[in-house]
C-alpha cells in the first residue's frame, strides 16, 4: 500500500508538485494567450449525493464521502475540472475492496439480479473516462483492487512473476528487485497505475521499445466474470487457436476482472543510459528514428520531439540549464532555430553494451546531421519522467488547461497525421477567438510505424461547463482527424468512454459485434463497466 | 504459381526426394525394429466418389478427380497413409478457385442456405487435419486461394507489404527481394505454405526468434465471411480495445477467409550465419539456450537437439561428413557420448554484426562447456532446412512411419515436459510389443520458455487402419502428457481437427464459448471449416 496520500482533484500524491518555469508561463501567454480564470483545488467541495442501497457485499465496503469522490473519476482533464468545480454528477454508492478472487466472485454473485453496476479500479489513472462513475438509475460501485496486490509467485527459472491486479509499478519493481529482476514497464503513470489496469487497457511504457508493450509481458491471466472464472495459462508461445489473452487485454473491465496476471520479467540490466541530440528538422528526425528501428540496435527507448516541443523542452522545460545554452549555440550555428528536433536514445545493459549501442545510434543519426547533446538531457528526462503530469494542475491553478492525446500510424503517414491533428486542434476553437498550442512527440516507434503523442494547451473559462465544452470540441476535432488519417484512436491511453464513439472505425461493425457477444457471454447482465468500449454515446461533456 | 507439380500422397513436389542414409536405416532398425510392410505411392488409386450437386459458383470450379483427391487431405501422416492406401473417405465435391475477394463473397453467398461446407486451402500443408474434407451429408468444397496470390501493394517507407492469401513463401520472398526487403518467415513448409495459411494458423518460422512469429508480422487483414467483409487496419500499435487480429489469427478458417494480409517486412540483411557447437548434456543445453535468450544478443535462430536427436543428426543425418568425425572426437574426449547435445546459433546482419553476435554467443556457451563445431553443420542445416519433410515418405516406402508434434512450456517445466512426452510416446505401443523412438529439439525459444519439437518413429503394419490406430494411440498419449505438463497442445502446427479435443484445456470453457459465439457471428450457418477448433470429436482415425 502507498503511504503517501493521493491527491483529490489532481494527479498523483499530495506531497508532489511540478511548477511551471517563468519561461513556460511566458511561452503559454505568447502562444495561447493570457491565462483564463484559475481553477484551484483549495476550496474543493464534496458533492452530497446520497448512496443508493446496495446488497450485502463481501470485501471492505466503504461509503465515506472522500473515498467515494476519489473513486468517482479518473485522471482525465475534465475529471479534474469536475472534481475541482464540484460538478461531479455521480459518486459510487460504495467503494468495495476485495482481498482475493473469491471475494470478487462473492461481490459479483451478490450483485447479480440487482442491477448494480461495477467499475473496476486499479490506480484510477485512466485519462479516457475508463473508471468513471456515470449517473444512472442503477446503483454503482467502484471495485478497488488495492488489497489484491503484491508478488504471489516467482519462477526464477522462467522469469515468470504472478502479481495481484492491484500491484502498482513501484511495488512490482521492488518485489522483483529482490530477485534481481525487472518488469521494465514504465508508463508515465507508473507510480500509481497497476498490473491489472495495465493489462486491461493495453498499456505501453516508456521503455516498451526494449521490454515490449504490456501485451508482450502478460503471459497469462486469471479472470473473474459473472459467467465464471477463466484461467488463461501462462505459455511462452502457442498456435492453439486464437490468442484469447488479446481479447482480455484491452477489454477495460468489460469482459471481467483480472484477478491475477503472470508477467514475463528479465534480469535487471546493469545500467540504462540516455543519449540526446538535435537534428535540423522533423523530416530528418522521423527518418533517423525509423533508421534506428530498422538497424536492429538493442535500444530500450527512443523519443523525438517536434520543433515546438523541442523549443519548450530545450529552452523552457530545461530552464536556464547548460543544455539550453548548448542548444542555442547549435541553433544559431545551423540557422534553423524553428525546425530543430530533440532526440533521446536510451539503451540498457552492461557498460560495454550501452556504449556500443549508443555508438551505433550516433553513427546512424550523424548522417541525419545530428549534433550530440551528450547524456545530460537524458538524465534530466529520467529524473522528471513521472513528474510531468503534475504540471497540468499547476497550470490549471493559473488559468490554462492542458491535455494529451496519442495515436499510432505507419511511417509513411506519420508526418501527415501530425499535420492533420495539429491543424484540427489549432483551429477547433478559432470561432471563439481562442488559440490552441500543440506539441508533438514520437515515444513508441515500431518497425512499421510510430506513435504520435500530442500535448495541447488552451485557456480556462470562468464556467467549468464552458471549459469542458472547449475540451470536447478539441477532442472531437482531433479524433475525427485521426480517423481521416487512418490512425488508431489511441496508442496507449485506451478507449474508455470518451474514445468509444470512434472505436468502430477501426474495429469494424463485425468486430464490434464480436466484442459485444463476448461481453454478453462473460457478463449477461451488463454489470461490468457498461459504458466503456461498446457504448457509442458521446460522453465528452459528462 | 508453382510450375513444379505437387506430389499426391506425399510431401512437396514430385521432383524432390530426401533419401535416408544407410546409417539412419540401421538406427531405425536398432531403435524401432525391422521395417514393417512398405506403403509406397506407386499404385496409388483415386477413390471413385461421385460429386454431390453444388449451386452455381463464381471462380474456377474444378471437379477433376486428381484435383479433388489432392484437396481432400493435408499433409498429416494419416493423410498420406489414407491417400496412398486409397482409404480416403470423402473428396471435395469441387475445388473452387476464386480470383479475388468479390468472388469469395460470391461463393459464400451462393452457398448460403444450401448447406455447403467450405474448407479454405492455402498450401494444403496442415498436419492437424486443418484442411481435410470430412465425410458428411452436406456437400463440401475446397476453396483453393492460389489465384489470389502475389504482392498487391508495397509501402517502402513503412516496410508494409500487402499480399494475397495464396502467396507462397518463395513468392513472398522473391517479390520483396526486388525492393531489397524480406519477410523473414521460414516455416519448414515455406516452399508450399501461404500467407493466408500462416496467418490463419499462427505459424512460426525457423527464424522467428529474429523476425517474430506470424502474429508479430501481420499488421492488418481483410477477412470475408458469410456475415460480411471485415477490414482489420494495419496499425503499428494500438490500445483501441482488444486486438481482434489475434482472434482471426488462429481461427483456421472458422471465422472467415483471409483475403488480404498486410505484413511487416524488413530490409534484407547482408548475411545470415549459423554457428554450431556441442554441449555435454541437455541440462547445460537448456541452460545455455535460456542464457542466450536472456542475453539480449541479436540472434535470429536457436536450436538445441536432445541427445538422441544429436546422435541422429551428427552421426547419421550428417553422414560420414567431417562434422561427424569431429563430433566423435569430441565425444570421446568428453567421455559423454550418450548425453551430448547439438546447438545451432543463427544471426543476421552485416559481417561485423554477425561476427559480434556469434562471439557473444560463443562466450555464453563456453561457460556451459560447449565445444565449437564451426559453421559447417549450420550450412548443412540451411541447405536441407526445407527438405527434411520429404524423409517421411521415403521411410514409409520402406515400412516405417514417422510424425512430429510440438509444444511450448515455461523454462522451469521444459525438461520434465520432454521426459513426460517421451515416456508417453515410448510406452504407448508397448502392449502391442512395438517400440517408438523419439527425438526432441528446441527450435523456438522465448524469454520465458521454449518450444519442444518431437519426432517419433514406429513401424507400419500391413493394414492401414492398424497403422493409423497406432498413430492415434501415440497422439492421444502425447496430447494427454502435454495437458498433464500444462504445456500447449501446439506451438505452431495449429489445432485443426485432431487437436481440437484438447483445446479446451487451455482455452477454458468460457474461452471455447466466446470462440463459438464469434464463429456463430461470422458464420451463422456453420459453413466454414466446421470441424476445426470447436468440434471436440476425436477424429484421429478419420
Amino acid at each position: 500500500m502507498n503511504t503517501k496520500t493521493r491527491r483529490l482533484g489532481g494527479w498523483g500524491f499530495e506531497s508532489e508538485t511540478f511548477e511551471p518555469s517563468p519561461q513556460l508561463i511566458q511561452w503559454l501567454t505568447e502562444n495561447v494567450g493570457p491565462p483564463g480564470p484559475a481553477l484551484g483545488d483549495t476550496d474543493l467541495k464534496i458533492p452530497k449525493i446520497r448512496p443508493q442501497t446496495l446488497p450485502s457485499l463481501p470485501g471492505e465496503v466503504c461509503t465515506e464521502d472522500r473515498d467515494r469522490l476519489f473513486h468517482a473519476r479518473g485522471q482525465g482533464l475534465i475529471d479534474i475540472i469536475r472534481v475541482r468545480s464540484g460538478t461531479v454528477s455521480a459518486l459510487p454508492d460504495a467503494v468495495v475492496r476485495p482481498s482475493d478472487a473469491d471475494e470478487v466472485i462473492g461481490i459479483l454473485d451478490a450483485c447479480k439480479g440487482s442491477g448494480v453496476r461495477i467499475v473496476p479500479w486499479g490506480g484510477g489513472t485512466s485519462v479516457t473516462g475508463g473508471v468513471n462513475i456515470l449517473s444512472g438509475d442503477q446503483p454503482i460501485i467502484s471495485l478497488d483492487l488495492e488489497r489484491m496486490s503484491g508478488l504471489i509467485d516467482f519462477d526464477s527459472i522462467s522469469g515468470l512473476a504472478v502479481f495481484g491486479p492491484g500491484t502498482t509499478g513501484p511495488q512490482v519493481e521492488s518485489a522483483l528487485a529482490e530477485h534481481g529482476f525487472t518488469l521494465g514497464h514504465f508508463p508515465q503513470s507508473w507510480e500509481l497505475a497497476t498490473v491489472g489496469g495495465w493489462a486491461a487497457t493495453r498499456s505501453s511504457g516508456q521503455e516498451s521499445l526494449g521490454y515490449g508493450r504490456i501485451e508482450d509481458l502478460v503471459a497469462g491471466m486469471d479472470v473473474v466474470a459473472p459467467a465464471g472464472r477463466w484461467r488463461l495459462p501462462a505459455l511462452p508461445g502457442s498456435a492453439a487457436g486464437p490468442d484469447l489473452r488479446h481479447l482480455v487485454m484491452g477489454s477495460e473491465g468489460r469482459l471481467g476482472i483480472i484477478t491475477e496476471a503472470t508477467l514475463r520479467t528479465r534480469q535487471k540490466p546493469e545500467q540504462t543510459a540516455v543519449h540526446a541530440c538535435l537534428v535540423p528538422d522533423l523530416e530528418r528526425g522521423l527518418d533517423g528514428i525509423r533508421a534506428l528501428m530498422w538497424s536492429g540496435l538493442p535500444l530500450c527507448m527512443l523519443r523525438l520531439s517536434d520543433p515546438p516541443e523541442t523549443e519548450v523542452a530545450m529552452t523552457i522545460g530545461l530552464g536556464a540549464s547548460r543544455f539550453a545554452s548548448l542548444a542555442q549555440r547549435y541553433l544559431r550555428f545551423r540557422g534553423i532555430k524553428d525546425q530543430a528536433c530533440l532526440i533521446l536514445v536510451g539503451t540498457s545493459g552492461s557498460e560495454l553494451e550501452v556504449a556500443d549501442a549508443l555508438e551505433g545510434a550516433r553513427n546512424i543519426l550523424r548522417s541525419r546531421r545530428a549534433v550530440s547533446l551528450g547524456r545530460g538531457p537524458g538524465r534530466h528526462w529520467q529524473r522528471d519522467r513521472f513528474r510531468h503530469p503534475y504540471l497540468r494542475e499547476a497550470l490549471m491553478d493559473r488559468g490554462w488547461a492542458t491535455d494529451t492525446l496519442e495515436t499510432a500510424v505507419p511511417w509513411s503517414r506519420a508526418a501527415l497525421c501530425r499535420t492533420e491533428v495539429r491543424r484540427a486542434l489549432e483551429t477547433a476553437l478559432e470561432d471563439e477567438g481562442e488559440r490552441t498550442a500543440v506539441l508533438c512527440h514520437v515515444s513508441h516507434p515500431y518497425i512499421d510505424g510510430t506513435s504520435l503523442y500530442f500535448t495541447f494547451f488552451f485557456r480556462n473559462t470562468s464556467d467549468p461547463e464552458a471549459t469542458i465544452k472547449r475540451w470536447a470540441r478539441l477532442k472531437r476535432a482531433a479524433s475525427d482527424a485521426l480517423v481521416r488519417s487512418e490512425a488508431t484512436i489511441t496508442h496507449h491511453h485506451g478507449v474508455g468512454v470518451w474514445h468509444a464513439p470512434w472505436l468502430r472505425n477501426e474495429a469494424g461493425e463485425l468486430g464490434m459485434k464480436i466484442l459485444g457477444d463476448a461481453a454478453l457471454r462473460m457478463d449477461p447482465e451488463r454489470m461490468l463497466n457498461p459504458h466503456v468500449l461498446l457504448d457509442p454515446t458521446d460522453r465528452l461533456m459528462e
